[in-house]
């Protein structure tokens, strides 16, 4: 949760005492945060290296090219996310499905900019692009099952693990449409409603 | 749904019959009826070309350039999917969503690779394609209060139209992913379930 609260590295201090593999994560970070308020077209070199008040130079050492760069941008982003939406430990089955997906819900409205370009640009991007959207989208529907491995909110079965993979595409759109246009729906209604429709959507299979 | 039952126009008794608006429909069925079975980027002027038996000159007089001529077989293709998932004009609301969105289901197993290719490109695509695929989705879904314009079925709310926008990604999720690989879920399976589904996830934000 710390991602986006770093600020410019710019001291000479901070530098020095950051190995290269570290200073290269730092520099990430700052990506993943500009990425918030932006979309991945508008991420460029420049932007990070007027932000980091570095030059361009030794971004390019760091990250080679722009595509490289970008993808390893979208690459912490996605891990920043599954990440940040793991459930809590302990609790009912529901409950923990429920913190997750309002996890998910802050963690659009908080990197709405990116994550909407991320979604739109991975269909149609870059081949390795499309593979790390492919990678955060199993990733976090996969996790349904290993977390609810007693099978007591959705039994491991091919035909829920297809409408498993249905919802998250629901309430991918239902999340990034109520960011743009609540249409009178509280937080409160929407996480209720994506967290209670996985089961019922589950059972119509079933 | 003759459209994909045309064979290559190659007499000069066919073509001297047809005015230059017919002929050029008539290619456009052809491009469509080639995307059942290819991908956007696999259709070519070349491949209609010689599909047609005419000449890439010729196709060229008619489509410009190979981006209009793609953006036009998409909006054809468009065309015949809102057409094609017409629900009937009689009979009970879930009869007539049932009746809509088999036609659908058929729609996407009859021009799998093409209707991939469409939705997977719409998104990172060119800003024309998208807006085809954003027309086409709006045209799906707006239909659904059109036609069930009493209510009877869903309320015509702010909040359901969110939530019919975040089905309609679900049963496109769930149709690509079902033709893929069926997951031992039968047609019939997967239309009640699609069916049911709408009334029930729009219950939850209400």
């Amino acid at each position: 949760m710390g991602v986006n609260k770093i600020g410019p590295v710019t001291t000479a201090t901070s530098r020095s005492r950051l190995s290269p593999d570290e200073r290269r994560t730092q520099l990430l970070d700052l990506g993943v945060s500009l990425l918030a308020t932006r979309s991945l077209d508008e991420l460029t070199i420049d932007v990070l290296a007027e932000e980091a008040g570095i030059s361009r130079g030794l971004l390019y050492h760091y990250f080679g090219n722009k595509h490289d760069f970008r993808e390893a941008v979208v690459r912490r982003a996605v891990d920043d996310l599954v990440a940040q939406t793991a459930p809590p430990e302990g609790g009912e089955p529901l409950e923990r499905l429920l913190a997750s997906i309002a996890a998910y819900v802050d963690y659009v409205v908080a990197n709405y900019q990116g994550y909407v370009s991320i979604v739109k640009g991975a269909a149609g991007g870059t081949e390795s692009m499309r593979d790390l959207y492919e990678e955060a989208r199993s990733a976090l529907t996969d996790r349904i099952f290993t977390e609810d491995a007693q099978g007591d909110l959705i039994p491991d079965t091919p035909a829920a693990r297809l409408m498993v993979r249905a919802w998250s595409a629901m309430a991918e759109e239902l999340v990034l449409t109520w960011v743009a246009d609540p249409a009178g729906v509280t937080r409160e209604q929407l996480l209720e409603a994506m967290t209670a429709s996985l089961p019922a959507l589950v059972d119509f299979l079933h």
